[in-house]
């Protein structure tokens, strides 16, 4: 049982008519995104071929970002607003494609693209498994 | 010269096509929201009424994660993705909607809420303003 | 092999003498720390008790504020400076252990409290263990 | 009357011994520090030379998300903790530092970068005053 699993597990109410297993794919994937877009933006800063990757650092700052505070807005239950949740999940999966669509252009040539690449693939999809609601 | 101005006057390639009044007010009204967000719902959690305050305090911390986010993706200018500031701008002027509404229900009997309220109707009409691009 | 493995492994130059293994957990222990501190300042926010738990509260958004950024810089190898990571992981203990003390005096009311005391001692572990160097 | 001055006024509670003017400060130039090392950075990585900025952008970034980080934890008050508090003051302040000598090397080619150092210095300092106490 990893610890998100345990949070959504002792959170005091009824998390309402979320699919579970989806909600804690969904935060696992935002947080793991961040991670690894701000990790792979210090990578490409570190290639010799640096200025080849201004777009592709850019687009993992910017998803990087968009995934932290989307992984917050899904780690929370209390005071739910559909609207709001549904906006933020909608603008993670288009940062979370950008930042694919750019990565995949170099990941022939950076290992670190490539991971990032998945990253971003797997949490765009549980972005829109969860935008998709129970299944 | 307010300091995001001067950053963006230090920008050392074009900026766009983009309408330079509207970004900088985009800017600031996120980084000011942020803020505020964050301090209302500090304020919201320190009042004896709290209980009553839930669902403000849980809006308040979404708002300013989304418009950190926010502030952040509009500050860089870098290998632009019109699409993802898009998503973004949109996921933010949805939140600031949301939490100048919940602020509202509350700002005749907090201060607090009433100033933060001011501040997230800024902010949505700055993110609507950029999107909606040159006047 | 996790995602922030795949990512050190990936890195282009050098990490310098950095003990790979303790920043690897310290990067996860972040990560994680910060989520289970939103979800818990969240969980606290739904308990009808609310107007008990406000210092919990208050102090598991700065630890998980605390602990992003902590996870950020030590994901980054870039231009390392030894000095700001080192104040970076002191100041990310410090929140760790305020957190987890908190947390604790509501462990046995609250099942949160208890899984989220115990991401914040790891994670404080995890910083205390990096700053350390090569063991 | 700034926006951090009308949510400071309208705390419902008493903010402690903290010199309120120093407390204001400390908030405002988090927040523009936070803004401009974002902008900073990306502006380093649009210009031509992007190759010698490496760790300038990278310590920009540091700079930003320890502000922001800091910024969150200043606009706080209910549930003080002094000791998180300072400690996170005084990771801020060594991050500020960092990045005004690193944005200093190279303010003589790129005015960005001269802005940046001012916002830093301007941060670290009023974090130092808040940290110092009541004058």
């Amino acid at each position: 049982m990893t610890l998100v699993d345990r949070m959504l597990d002792t959170y005091p109410k009824d998390l309402g008519g979320v699919d579970r297993e989806r909600l804690r794919t969904c935060i696992e994937a935002c947080v793991a995104c961040a991670q690894a877009c701000t990790a792979c933006a210090d990578a490409c800063l570190g290639e010799d071929a640096v200025a080849d990757l201004r777009t592709c650092i850019r687009t993992c700052a910017d998803c990087a970002d968009v995934c932290d505070a989307t992984g917050r807005v899904v780690s929370r239950h209390t005071g739910y607003d559909a609207n709001l949740t549904r906006a933020v999940l909608a603008a993670c999966a288009t940062a979370c494609r950008a930042c694919a669509d750019e990565c995949e252009r170099h990941a022939s040539m950076h290992e670190h693209c490539r991971v990032c690449a998945e990253a971003c693939r797997r949490c765009e999809q549980a972005c829109r498994d969860l935008l998709a609601g129970p299944g």
